[in-house]
């Protein structure tokens, strides 16, 4: 008999069928045991009605995490996880586990304290709650993806490996490359920038390397970055206008290919408005004035708090959990970040807040060859080490800008998380290299 | 006006029209010139019909790759490119470029020797050739992903950085890993394994890192791998059926999202049987040995001659592009590698040839506990390094095999490149870190 997924039996209510997976639960309740199996998309229950029908599992020495298959009648059961259970089934073990894991699997959270959840996430990220948040970054990057290739975008690959520390310097892992020094790359920004050159709109899906060497519940030393960058544009409100769609599309992914996780997690999903709010950077510091009297005019950033204060904003004023600041002093900005215009002290960036934290950053690029070599001058960095990349605004590059956005945090922010390292599927911190 | 792309210009014939992008060409014929202007997807010609239309860019001093835009009237034209070109025109200059690029991108091949093309990539992608080549990519990563996620795979982000050089030992990049030794992956081989026991079905598009001190033509440091891994197969048979409708998958993306640049590129494109023609390594060795006289019988793998005569044989016999070769011999395989049941001195993998070149590797797994520790011992690997690994095995693995696809591998094969550092965005090889 052909196995069918957990997912698929309710269109086979009253049929005989078979399931495959592992074993997730196993409940004895008088001369009745409970089964819950679980395969790579859902669980379902089997109820074995007498102690013979478990035979397989105890001749085996089978217990939890086992993988089984299970054959039973499909019958509606409204007590039953899903409303479904299999009855009159027969048991066959594939491969039997007869010790028991190092973490509870069975029940609706994990009893754990995190190091230990992260020390044995291999089997960690079977439970179920977790699996459901791990899911979930599948579907935001389809949602990313095919809202920019309905976009006119093209998928790039750009290489982790580089020759020098450029961006910032600081915080970049070193390694040795056939005898000579070289970086893991702190994004693709520099590539995405050069690849506008040659596709115009342009994204890249992959690993992003921090060393930063601090422990924190929002940072992780490495992490899957969204990034996004395109040609011809006005302005940042230009990239603003793409981002509103890219998130709409990730949240409509979501729902499509995530329903069942999301009611699992019991989600809270937001709703995107067709267009987003904004503020600048020198009223939402005024703002803060004067509704918490708290004078933090004068500072180059946002606090964590000034953002909470401003995401209730959004929320009163606009029903909004998603807000711009634009705008952000260009002193605390990467030298390639564009300057506004009319108030150069001020760049042509924002940050994209939800829910009272900051969740994307992005903004308008220089794209002027001599802008450039102000911009390096004026911070003070050598223009060797930029060469290459300084070859695509020597060459032509027109008007451009983008963003990039965090994977992991942004399932954090969804779901509510307590850290980030709980939406990481095997998560990388300064004492965390394993497994 | 609204600016359209080139490739929306069939559509608008008739209409005045603007498109934007970079000079791409200039030829002065008498009084006339045709600019070909190239934007982010193709190209279009444009005629300036009297010097007075190219005084913007004569003033500006802009020469080709100056970024502009042109208005003016869609006319079919047969002998232009694409059978259409823009008249009437009026030429603005958005940022002019006044020094001729390092390499010359307006003529159908480029004149500059490999390395130089290489040093210049920023500015050799942009030409129309290459850039159709590295444009395959992202359809290929569509098609791998689509195909996929039809066959209820889960897309996963597995990390980078990992603590030990497990997998061979050899070729891989150390790094400083906030004070400990840390290494790049070489393959999410372990970790997809993993994964199995998380969504059963996996897969992952990622960079691979390997350390191999040589520079070859089908070689690069770092590339992108299309790595699938699931459970419950019966053998590597499952395996292959996968891996079959991966590879259609991805030639219906190419044909969909590419046409323009497979005829540009003059792509032979390959047919995939409903079942692709197999092999076993033992008969592969007799069959070469009464075909060619040649006797490689004992040999542990298969020489490129070997592949390139059984490519020949796939063709002339099924008149398929495409040949498994199944069953290689265990030893030369990595410990994790599911052996024959009948014969255990060879092994539950395959390789598939295309045009007599492989192209993917892959196999059924080891998914017992006890035969990981035996395997281990076997190839005096100690079990500490491996011991979270090995967690997924303890704890209940289905059988389960698993293939990797090299991308930029893929595309030199197909567009028939010399060497797969034309088929990469930004190659890494033993001398070239950047750009």
């Amino acid at each position: 008999m052909e196995r069918l997924r957990t997912t698929e039996l309710a269109a086979h209510v009253g049929e005989r069928v078979r399931v495959s997976g592992w074993l997730n639960t196993i409940r004895r309740l008088g001369g009745i045991s409970f089964l819950v199996i679980r395969d790579g998309w859902g669980i379902v229950q089997a109820v074995a009605e007498q102690e013979a029908d478990l035979v397989p599992l105890t001749e085996a020495g089978a217990g939890v995490e086992s993988v089984i298959s299970v054959e039973g009648t499909v019958t509606s059961s409204p007590q039953a996880p899903g409303g479904l259970e299999l009855q009159a089934i027969v048991v066959e073990v594939i491969v039997p586990v007869k010790e028991p894991p190092p973490l509870t699997l069975s029940k609706r959270e994990i009893k754990a304290a995190q190091p230990t959840l992260l020390d044995h996430a291999v089997v960690g990220n079977r439970h179920v709650m977790r699996r459901a948040v791990l899911r979930l970054g599948a579907a935001i990057m389809t949602g990313f993806r095919r809202t920019l290739n309905d976009q006119g975008f093209t998928e790039i690959q750009t290489p982790k490996i580089v020759a020098s520390a450029t961006e910032s310097g600081a915080n970049v892992f070193k390694l040795d490359y056939f005898g000579r020094p070289a970086y893991l790359a702190q994004s693709p920004q520099f590539y995405k920038q050069i690849m506008v050159g040659v596709f115009e709109r342009v994204y890249e899906v992959g690993p992003v390397f921090r060393a930063e060497p601090h422990d924190s519940t929002r940072h992780v030393n490495e992490y899957a970055s969204l990034d996004a960058e395109f040609g011809f544009i006005q302005n940042h409100f230009t990239v603003m206008a793409v981002l509103r769609d890219v998130i709409a599309g990730i949240l409509a992914a979501l729902q499509e290919m995530c329903s069942a996780e999301l009611g699992l997690l019991q989600a809270r999903m937001p709703v995107v408005p067709a267009e987003i709010p904004h503020i600048h950077f020198s009223e939402a510091q005024e703002l803060i004035l004067t509704r918490h009297h708290v004078d933090v005019r004068g500072e180059p950033d946002l606090s964590p708090q000034d953002e909470r204060w401003l995401g209730d904003w959004a929320q009163e004023q606009f029903n909004s959990d998603f807000l711009f600041v634009t705008g952000y002093p260009m002193r605390k900005r990467p030298f390639y970040t564009h300057p506004d215009p009319e108030m150069p002290e001020y760049s042509n960036s924002f940050d994209l807040i939800f829910r009272g934290t900051e969740l994307v950053t992005g903004g308008q690029r220089l794209h002027r060859y001599d802008d450039y070599l102000r911009a390096l001058e004026q911070a003070h960095l050598p223009v060797e080490p930029f060469e290459s990349y300084l070859e695509a605004f020597r060459y032509g590059m027109p008007p451009h800008g983008g963003f990039a956005i965090g994977l992991e945090r942004l399932i954090m922010q969804l779901v509510g998380l307590s850290s980030i390292k709980l939406a990481t599927t095997f998560p990388r911190d300064i004492n965390r290299l394993s497994p």
